[in-house]
């Protein structure tokens, strides 16, 4: 399984998935619209897919679905990198611009960890809709990351 | 009705309410958990219902729902300041910080709108969880408002 | 002296800026303009004089005034109310709005800390050219705060 | 020269460099430490060179400086895009993250525009120390652009 590989901890999609599932299940409320493709080291791609839910007057998707889109694949990148213990880092900051009316179509988010501490994790995302190469948001968070004398905390 | 007085374009909350359930009724799919308090020049508080699909594990709630909550919170004030044509003002960057864990009951946004130009609003939202002095989590978000050739596009 | 009272840790005005001075000197290369007016629990005033190195074409303040002056508030700030261990703090993260053109003149900077937390403080600024009410410029800036095991090196 | 290029109004560096000396010579007070390297595009690369007076204790570098690079780094950007009539943008928000400690030298700004529309640019910062691959700062930049009806006026 690759999490458990020697010189790393760090999680593939699926399991990745089924550790959030457990934790969060609320977030799937309303049908499951948020899809784990990849993850890398510090990195992860995660698609929004299309829902009626999602879409605003004129054919947009609402930003309050780019805002959980964005945070939730920071949060994917932090497990794929920290491993099982990222499952208790939380958000501190997330600053979000919206740059282009996205298509109604599925979201991609593209996250890279720009900083990893030992104490916060900053992040930024792309999110383009599907097969387009503009961005139609962008988005920097910060996660405080769990600390061993406190894992099950909130973290600062 | 309240939006006609003479010096002002201003609308009261039932009539921002009613104009906004028109245009964004997807809003509260789900179930209506935000609801318009008050309105006042450049101002608006709005509350967001405790609802079991806005919390997540260690009953807090989930940062979805507080950006949510700003979001819409930041729009009221916009209409509630330069009337119906406030409904085409949109959300350009929104930037939140989560400061504490909310307790798991309503949940109250007071926005002030800092700056109010021809073509950019800028405004302040302090989140509390009700009855509670503490701030739970804060944001400062800039919407482009319409001008008057484009009214119904994309503002900037 | 204030600082010594019982209770409290906090360090007056007076007291902040010499050591300040001692530990940043450089903070005033090219003339003192950062001058301490008040401070209280959890809370600064600072003032920015007028000088010509501020000044850009048109009779406006520069942006990179408006930074320092809202970077430097948010520290003494935090100095105050943690006592001299503040000074140990580190800028993490400074978003900062320009709101309206500022008055030639001196500029004043509000500081409230919004959350004081074991690891981060946030706080907010308020910038007005003095004597208005107007803002002519905001800004939120989270510090890392120094920990018992490692004050004197970068916190996070 | 680049910037006749029939089908662009692009700038060089050394013309951008000219016209900002031109507008803004307070810009080099204290010495010249700012120098644009290239540009493109919706790009651009700009240096920060070492100087006694960025410095804070420790050998770092002062956040205010690192500002004052993102802010100019974008600004050269958007002259080298829109021509000489961006020389009238302003910034409405500039949202900076230090990530690390830079190292006492040279300080190397890249900027890419993530939106350049009618009104608003947005641009992406990222600042390492010279040589080195990891980043030190990251900036997210909001600029106003002149609209025909009123360059010489604040944008919005």
């Amino acid at each position: 399984m690759p999490g458990d590989a020697p010189v790393t901890n760090r999680l593939d999609a699926a399991r990745i998935e089924a550790l959030i599932d457990k934790r969060f299940p609320q977030i799937h409320s309303g049908g499951r619209t948020l899809v784990i493709e990849e993850t890398g080291e510090r990195s992860a791609r995660v698609r929004l897919r299309h829902h009626e839910r999602h879409m605003r007057p004129g054919g947009t998707v609402a930003g309050t679905a780019m805002f959980t889109l964005a945070d939730f694949a920071v949060y994917v990148a932090i497990i794929a990198t920290l491993g099982e213990v990222g499952l208790s880092a939380v958000t501190t900051n997330l600053n979000i611009n919206f740059l282009a009316k996205p298509e109604p179509r599925d979201m991609i988010a593209d996250v890279r960890l720009i900083r990893l501490g030992r104490r916060l994790a900053v992040a930024e995302v792309e999110m383009r809709s599907e097969g387009m190469s503009d961005l139609v948001a962008h988005a920097i968070a910060t996660y405080a990351l769990p600390t061993r004398d406190r894992q099950s905390q909130r973290a600062c």
